[in-house]
């Protein structure tokens, strides 16, 4: 039996989270010792394509489909190609692997663009805390400073050349990016739908709630003379949930806790609490926050506490570009709540997204999968978009 | 300027402060070594005041006064010599050094009954995990387990008979037993009071809440697809609070939370929560208990998440003798709601204890501190206790 090009993605995909630093799971970081593999089997299947094949200095793999005529411009589809520990088998590398296929469907037939396919060696973030190492090489964000912090050292151990990192950045023959990847949460899963197109990367504030009260012995405080800490904390985060359940688009999560001195009998002096805010309008988010805050400290002025805001994090939503949305099919609009490469290739050019549904919306995580009518669905989208698009080039 | 006796006692506790396992700090745990040098202080002013000074094979220090007659009974006056780490100056010796000043007040003077003070060992339980150690050797409950547990080379270390630990039991000639301490609570404080006897030690249950959902991405996963389990620990930890605040005597405290994964951008799939739930009386307590419980699985069903609720402590709160406490002179009555050595004297003999204003509460901290004025006063009700006990007895 034939396998159908959406199978083979799936397999492909499959096929390549066997390449891991961790036996058993897929733990792949920023040029680690697997990415070797992970290059090789792309590179094949690439140059089969007709495409050719570099790798840049910040170790991302581009793949080259040349267009009609020369000195046309150049379109390019990607993704990243780095895990979080113990990943899935789609995030990322499903992009990459429907970037390749889509050119195998064009079966040699050129476009009045060249299509490049990239590779991301670095998204997540897990190997050295900073995410977005490959695409911001691409659109020229990648300076000393961040080379410095072993980043540089990591590149010249894969056999790359830190110096040379400014090569990767893009030209003016760029005309736009178009990123495929699994939509990470449950939305699509709950509307039954396969496909969905990005509006928006919402923006983000991150940033620390401390709440200062009294530590005091459990059995001899009288519930009127306590200025219980984490009592306080847990009012705000209930009031966190309430606000953002009442905000439409609003995510707002309290993801982290900690209590001091956490004894079963001593009474909390101290709680902080991490709060992530997200929304697409980034005038509702820091709205939101504002009034989040406001609610601290009316809590802490009522128990007698005191609070201290530690903002992190204000990064502003990113738009993906209409015209090249509107090359996709009609399909259900939607936001991203996560950050992609999409989010950082959008400051040099026209960017869009698609998101494959995510069966219960797992990700980051083993049993993360695809079904295969929604990568069909998927291939489909994308070749309707490279006719649309060349017919509006050729 | 000569001292009053509630100076002195002060400053022989403050002294007693110094012997510590820890420069700069007052930590002096079972049978440490700074605990030889405690026996050494406590048994000059003991032989001084007329006591025979003996320590039993747990450690305890025990200075005996005799009775006008042979044959008399005996009272005993009590508290413990170990610290917490880091402890203030009066938890536990105040207690002890009362007791020697009270027979020093005798002048030689000879009562209806012996008086024995007692220094017990262990109480805090920092060392092996396990309190009162000192006062259950008096009441026969050491047994092997316990000694196999570390608690047997400790005495033998410290030049004494792990074999002869029975012998600290006392017998039926003990007619009581009172105990000086301070409140280390507000209550008596807040009152404007210097003294309070207590009534009860009240009744204790502690447990563990676990709170199960579902992790998941912060900015993927909108709030109504939520199954946080810190959102649902924290509208349970409002919950208990609230309980307590509405139940007269009650308190509910949770002081410890644990969260997981515990990240900031990711939703908590689990949150366990201590419960410490503490009441004069047991019954009140235990629907209390209840009462949470049921609570916690109500929000639970609500949210889609699931409860575990993990006892681990269910003591019953322990009555002191309305006898012993009514040679007292009249002074406001209130719980205890920590444990003390007379709860476990109770079990043997009728039991009383007086509690001295905490100012400001503080307690198990190096700024713990007592008034002179509420140790006049202690030393006042004390000698009142013996005329009394003497005019009983003799």
């Amino acid at each position: 039996m034939e396998l159908s090009v959406a199978q083979t993605v799936i397999a492909r995909c499959r096929k390549l989270a066997e390449y891991s630093e961790e036996p058993g799971f897929t733990t792949r970081t920023f040029l680690s010792q697997p990415m070797h593999a992970v290059h090789g089997c792309l590179r094949n299947w690439m140059e089969a394509a007709g495409m050719t094949v570099t790798v840049d200095h910040v170790g991302n793999l581009r793949g080259h489909y040349p267009a009609a005529r020369p000195q046309a411009r150049r379109l390019l589809i990607g993704s990243h190609l780095d895990t979080v520990p113990h990943a899935g088998a789609f995030d990322g590398i499903l992009g990459v692997v429907l970037g390749v296929a889509l050119v195998e469907l064009l079966a040699g037939r050129r476009m009045s663009f060249a299509i490049e396919v990239v590779g991301f060696s670095e998204e997540e973030g897990v190997r050295f805390g900073i995410p977005f190492i490959g695409s911001r090489a691409l659109v020229g964000d990648v300076d000393d400073e961040l080379l410095a912090r072993g980043v540089g050292d990591a590149i010249a151990t894969f056999g790359l050349d830190p110096g040379r990192i400014k090569e990767a950045e893009v030209g003016p023959d760029a005309l736009g990016y178009i990123e495929f990847h699994i939509e990470q949460g449950p939305v699509l899963d709950r509307l039954n739908l396969p496909l969905g197109v990005v509006e928006t990367i919402v923006g983000q504030t991150r940033g620390t709630m401390v709440f200062e009260g009294s530590a005091n012995h459990a059995g001899t405080t009288p519930m009127n003379l306590r200025h219980d800490a984490l009592a306080g904390a847990s009012e705000w985060i209930c009031a966190v949930e309430c606000d953002a359940c009442a905000t439409p688009g609003l995510v707002a999560t309290v993801g982290r806790l900690s209590v001091s001195p956490g004894a079963d009998n001593v009474i909390a002096g101290s709680a902080q609490a991490s709060l992530d805010v997200r929304h697409a309008d980034d005038a509702v988010r820091r709205s939101a926050v504002n009034r989040l805050v406001d609610c601290a400290g009316q809590i802490a002025a009522r128990r007698g506490l005191t609070i201290r805001w530690e903002p992190r994090i204000d990064q502003a939503a990113v738009a993906m570009d209409r015209d090249l949305m509107n090359l996709f099919q009609p399909a259900h609009r939607m936001p991203s709540g996560a950050g992609h490469d999409a989010m950082i290739m959008a400051r040099r050019m026209p960017a869009a997204m698609l998101f494959l549904r995510s069966p219960g919306g797992t990700s980051h995580h083993p049993d993360e999968t695809v079904l295969v009518e929604d990568v069909t669905a998927a291939l489909e989208f994308g070749m309707v978009f490279l006719e649309r698009l060349d017919a509006r080039h050729g």
